[in-house]
């Protein structure tokens, strides 16, 4: 499939690079393509509107506070699935947390910013090292995909699966009201207890 | 230890069960004594007050909208571990979601009607027949334990690992914020998905 990556920080970057292991084609969307000629070598590089009209799905990785003007820089989104990685963070107290609560979410905003795209909610749940490698001698990074749109959630999950997650489907865009928060979970036991970064969460099954 | 636990719903009997299993002297504290004779083969039942005053640890098994009647009925709480097992549960639109948000959580409220009670969150994040049996053919389900006092936290983390749980610390009371909308992923993802109940949330390390 045809991908573009906007932003192209940890998780951006992490991202390109597996699914062009995965054999799809990737595209960057970044502000100063010039800045990233090392993708260059697995990936295209443009701006945000090449990179967006060039790719059938089109992840959002750039920061909460960018994706008014990410969106608007990709021009018409009629029918491009449009993956929502962003998680709505800030810091108060000199603490990270989450800015959007139980009635609301980082997911349904990107909805209400772009009318017509079918947007699902997925690669915000984990570290960027877990993107890089979810496999573990216990078993599979579990990553959760929701959106409205039954055969977009599938396309996505599929893609999750082939990068090597566990990909399960969670129902619709609202889930994304869980789904951040179980990100900032994973946030602060990374940050502020002893399990470091080397940790990810997986589904048991009976 | 002596452990009291305040209501027996699905969960207050299932932990109580397994509290008695690993060899600790289990209270019961319930409105109606009589009505839970099933009880007395393996503990002890009593009004909540009575249960509360035999025990060390007070786990307050109730549904979230009874936390302020059944604390009264406590009655002295300095120096005692009371573990929030609660979930701040409502319905709208014929959905379960959670009542508090990112500024506030059903422990925090607990620990403001408790003063003096060394208020531990925990048991409140997976279904009763998890609890029943943490161990998977992968691995042992999570339970995360948070509080301000890092000794009631051990003693707390002690317990769920006695039980079968991986029980892993996640600091301060506050994380409940995050630990409560993590219970509500697990309930979500138990009505409404094909995953069912059979499932639990795991911790994979490197």
């Amino acid at each position: 499939m045809k991908i573009a990556i906007l932003g192209a920080g940890m998780v951006g970057a992490t991202l390109g690079r597996r699914f062009a292991g995965a054999g799809h084609e990737v595209f960057f969307g970044v502000p100063e393509p010039a800045e990233h000629e090392d993708k260059k070598a697995f990936a295209a590089v443009g701006t945000v509107g090449e990179a967006a009209r060039a790719a059938e799905i089109i992840l959002l990785a750039v920061p909460f506070g960018s994706i008014g003007d990410a969106i608007e820089r990709c021009g018409d989104l009629a029918g491009k699935i449009l993956v929502d990685c962003t998680n709505p963070l800030r810091m108060a107290d000199g603490k990270l947390g989450l800015t959007l609560g139980f009635d609301d979410s980082a997911a349904e905003k990107v909805a209400a910013l772009a009318p017509g795209a079918r947007v699902v909610k997925c690669f915000n749940q984990t570290g960027f090292d877990n993107m890089a490698n979810p496999a573990f001698a216990g078993g599979r990074a579990v990553q959760f995909v929701c959106g409205d749109d039954s055969e977009a959630r599938e396309t996505v999950a599929n893609l999750a699966g082939e990068i090597g997650f566990d990909a399960v489907d969670a129902g619709e865009l609202k889930t994304a009201r869980l789904l951040e928060p179980f990100a900032m979970l994973w946030i602060h036991l990374a940050m502020t207890t002893g399990l470091g970064r080397d940790f990810a969460f997986a589904i048991l099954r009976r």
